[in-house]
């Protein structure tokens, strides 16, 4: 079954929050317009807005209220992806072209912390003070997370904890959040909003692990980018973990540095998935999808239930 | 009389909301830590804290609650000027060093970023629906005001209407919304807090056009960089748009480029001071300042609205 028709019930709602995203993001100067626009159109899974409307149906939900947390945070997510685009090195340019690859590192991030402000402005819609307290402390959570990214680089010595507390702060938390605030915004009580999240964080974990996974075996094709870059820019991952369990193919993969040739690369890439450290990477995202659907078992059952189900299973073993 | 000598009795509270700012930007990354403190001892005026504390003066103050909303708002200006600092000309660097040149742009942009997320944070100890919609919307202003700034670089035929919306943005609607928010904070009344938002955009308007006339006047000692950076940049401000009006003048400013060697530069600059423009900008500053006193007296006379007086004098007629 394909993800889409997995919330095809929520497409009268989801085309609401597309328009307001496309809304949101509208402005006066042409060129912020055109990044911002380009950057929605880039388009996404936009599976933060499906997380907070399955979440609203656990609660009292209304879609003119539930559109502000859904637009809201997909913009967040977007903003966020606008500054990762902010780099030093020209050569790490993704697959196809960024803000910042199309007209600068600053416009970049000023489009970033444009859009950023205006999901600000969207949740003042919202008067319950959890809401915005538990949004401010995810942000910045976020940021530590993608500054424990840049401080934690080709620091190959570094345990497994950092790893995941990494992942957490930056995919599994605005994932869970996402959850959350929906519920909140529908008035769900504290166990539904609270095992929202626990499920969201799961998933998102689960997710996260599965990503870093597919960087080691997808085709340069599917990635846009050639197979271990996240490696070759020093980021370590839970598939490097268990490589470096064996201590030859440890020598091999400390030696990497951002100069590291492309045929050494795919070299050390061959090592990594002999050492069998793909399938218990897998094993681990396959354990926080079981916590995932352990948590839905004690959530009222309905059709978001049944759905949150399915989107789960296919996010952990999706294949790119 | 010196600056800090006009808001001394507010000594005690000052260095409260100081022993705040530095536990905000605490964090368990010894980088990160670094680099906001870094960014935290280079100082600079709090101008802002000191505006947010008169403000509350005119309500039911309380520093234990002032404190928060001036330290968030420190927090986002210093944000504010980590971004600033993500540039993607190495030569445009401050005259001494930034997170961006003693890092990276990646790691200046999360800084920024997290230092903006704990001032969010800071603010969810509000509940005033009317503070967060103010706050909120003014954060969208600035960033557009910031890619306007861009995006007129170089662009000689803009009006000055442009200008005055930019600097509005960029700079005077912190300002005055540090003033409304101080205010609001200690629960002042409606008519209290608009005519401090508006008596803050006035003397906003005209601190950032004397910076403008400074960087024209100043000294490279005095400026940290050489005078005329701005149009070197391609910053059409007010003194530039005054020269323009004679013809030959600016025949010269629009040829500017940032190649523009330094010797021709200088000659720009002692023609745009010999067309009168310095004296044409102060005298545009100084009407910015006539209405934000103009403001102030229609404000209940006390200790706050004086020190406001001296603050603005102080600050529209400064010499560096």
């Amino acid at each position: 079954m394909k993800l889409k028709a997995m919330y095809s019930f929520l497409n009268t709602d989801l085309n609401i929050v597309e328009k307001e995203l496309e809304t949101a993001i509208q402005s006066n100067y042409p060129l912020l317009s055109e990044a911002s626009l380009h950057l929605l159109q880039a388009g996404g899974k936009r599976i933060r807005p499906v997380f907070v409307l399955l979440a609203g149906k656990f609660g009292n939900y209304n879609i003119e209220r539930m559109k502000h947390i859904a637009v809201a945070l997909e913009l967040i997510h977007m903003s966020s992806l606008v500054h990762d685009d902010v780099i030093d090195d020209a050569e790490l340019r993704r697959g196809k072209k960024t803000i910042k690859a199309k007209w600068s590192n600053r416009f970049a991030m000023y489009t970033g912390d444009y859009i950023f402000a205006r999901s600000l402005e969207l949740m003042t819609k919202f008067n319950q003070p959890l809401i915005h307290q538990i949004l401010a402390h995810t942000l910045v959570e976020v940021c530590r997370g993608e500054i424990e990214q840049i401080s934690d680089k080709y620091r190959f010595d570094q345990n497994l904890r950092c790893y995941l507390r990494r992942i957490k702060r930056k995919t599994a938390l605005l994932i869970a959040v996402s959850c959350q605030l929906g519920a909140l915004a529908a008035e769900a009580p504290k166990e539904i909003h609270e095992r929202l999240y626990l499920f969201g964080y799961y998933v998102g974990m689960s997710f996260q692990i599965t990503d870093d996974i597919l960087d080691f075996i997808g085709t340069e094709e599917q990635l846009g980018k050639p197979a271990g870059s996240d490696l070759l820019q020093g980021n370590i991952t839970l598939p490097v973990f268990f490589a470096m369990e064996d201590e030859k193919v440890k020598a091999k993969i400390t030696q990497i540095t951002p100069e590291t040739p492309p045929d050494e690369m795919k070299e050390i890439i061959s090592l990594i998935k002999q050492t069998g450290a793909i399938e218990k990477s897998y094993a681990v995202s396959d354990r926080y999808l079981q916590k995932a659907f352990a948590v839905l078992e004690q959530l009222p059952k309905n059709k978001a239930r049944n759905t949150f189900y399915n989107i789960a299973k296919y996010i952990g073993k999706r294949k790119f």
